[in-house]
């Protein structure tokens, strides 16, 4: 049933699977080069916050397992390098920064190491990174529970399953539990222009799954939320500032001021890796602009006039004040969420 | 610039810009069949409210042209039996019905007449309706002009133009007429998926009229309002409750609530044939659901996986409290509608 995944260490090469070309093909892509593993960061080939995260790491473990340096301090330049590159494939989701942070700075410590040590560590540290972001799920999965009626209609943006992530997903990974739990779940799929992730991506593994759905328009959420009883809208998270302002796919701000005006609870749905306390509130929060192509054309069927002017801002900022809670690994953060989430960080 | 038209009346033809193939191909096609006519508005050939309105209209009109009956009576027999496909064509846009009625019930006082005298009252009759429309559209124009400051920043949602009508339209009318006059006028086009009129046809238009705009995803307009002064949303409407709620476009109600958590003012714009106070509020309108393939394909290109469920209502209502107020030909309505609608259409 549930036999893909987003991202995989097979010993000096990484096996991603080409999100682009799902529904229709279900192919994977063998990596041996850390820069490669940016251009599929960049060309969303992979994407999810957690899962670049995850990515990052294993480009940079890639970069050490071929590294053909005779010393550690040349392995470390070339982790650096790579690290460098691996950081302008995306701005906005911070678990991506984290990952490769976490990883330079173990190596960073490894100079004195042999370059054969030095690569064991730095592999292994990927590799937990990725082991953490499945544990981080599935203890998000367990936390959201409480949020779920044995018989739950929601609403759902973008794609935060199995192929966001290294595990069973965030937002998805509560519906999914939600779902093996025998409770009897629905849920409206918000299509997520202009990439489509949840009209290509989610409504494919909740099919996977088995689990009850119906995708909409994004700008049909209202008329929905009207015609039926929405207990939830469910979301995943690219960067979770200090004061608990959101960064998240487009659409996302939309979705929340609209369950707002219809009192339906909105959370949002991520690992503590998710959360930067640097960032005072989401105006700080830099947010990626995508090509104009992605709202010209779909496919290869062009959809706008040539020539027509075009913004293209891939994520929006939902202010705090429409958010219901935050679920993550460690706990759900409450209102008011500078004091909630500075609680979950610091303990 | 603007030597386009939706649909002419040729003396026995009716001619139609197919929108289907907009803005790739600038196709016209020639009717000469009321239950032809039925089929262009079902297969959205022609769209937009009035412009569905003044194609029944036609559509009558051609069966009388058209006719081989000896006698009234029987004229007006296939006339009401076109009238009868007609209605079928689309169930939410008050005007098609409006329309229908106005010229069948005129015909239903010509059993007396000679045919060819009856044949030419239902011709002139629809060329009137037509005609009454496009003057509508300028009075609304007019109107509008009190709510568009000089340099205005605007978000448009669907199409509302010249090709949603027999004249320059409603909502872009409104903005056509504001850049006429010297306005600086930026629009923001909300691409309204699923049909994309907004992507297609909104920026098509613009285009040749030369007002500068930028396509957005719908998911966009709370992101859009967030980073720039937007002086106001402006929508058409396809049919007003008694109270002021409005049936319009998919994702025009979700407009509305950002544009009310904003700040933003919401216009909706329209022809007093749009206004049906009949219907007491909006949970009284007819909503159409439409085919899943507009949300299944694009182009021929398939987005969802195979089998996949989906909910494709063509329209939504905006509850008259978020309508900041309603402009029409005659006047402009402000809040409580019920008491200015009933004024506006009573005298």
């Amino acid at each position: 049933m549930n036999d893909y995944f987003s991202i995989r260490w097979m010993d000096g090469v990484v096996r991603i699977l080409d999100q682009r070309y799902l529904p229709e093909d279900v192919v994977y892509r063998d990596y041996t080069q850390g820069y490669e593993v940016a251009g599929a960061i960049r060309e969303m080939v992979i994407r999810g916050a957690p899962a670049i995260g995850v990515a990052a790491a294993y480009g940079l473990a890639l970069v050490a397992w071929h590294s053909k340096a005779t010393n550690s301090t040349r392995m470390i330049k070339e982790i650096k390098n790579a690290a460098a590159e691996l950081r302008k494939s995306r701005p906005t989701a911070v678990n991506l920064f984290t990952a490769i942070q976490r990883v330079e700075r173990l190596a960073a410590k490894g100079e004195q190491l042999k370059p054969d040590r030095l690569k064991k560590m730095v592999v292994d540290e990927a590799i937990k990174i990725a082991e953490e972001d499945a544990e981080m799920n599935s203890k998000i999965a367990q936390n959201g529970q409480v949020f779920i009626p044995d018989t739950a209609n929601l609403i759902h943006h973008c794609n935060t399953g199995a192929l966001a992530t290294a595990g069973i997903g965030t937002a998805l990974g509560v519906i999914r539990l939600a779902h093996e739990k025998g409770k009897k779940v629905h849920v409206f799929v918000d299509e997520t222009r202009p990439r489509l992730q949840g009209a290509r991506l989610t409504s494919w593994e909740l099919k996977q799954l088995g689990i009850p759905h119906t995708v909409i328009v994004d700008g049909a959420s209202g008329y929905i939320m009207e015609h039926n009883k929405i207990d939830a809208c469910l979301v995943g998270c690219d960067r979770i500032a200090a004061n608990g302002d959101v960064a998240n796919k487009i659409g996302t701000y939309n979705l929340a001021l609209v369950a707002a005006a219809h009192g339906v609870p909105f959370y949002c749905v991520g690992p503590t890796t998710t959360i930067d306390l640097s960032i005072a509130n989401g105006t700080d929060i830099p947010i990626e602009e995508r090509d104009e192509d992605e709202i010209t054309h779909i496919g290869d069927t062009r959809i706008t006039p040539e020539g027509v002017s075009v913004a293209n801002p891939a994520f929006d900022v939902t202010p705090a004040k429409y958010i219901t809670a935050i679920i993550t690994d460690r706990s759900v953060a409450a209102p008011p969420y500078k004091i909630s989430l500075h609680k979950l960080m610091n303990g």
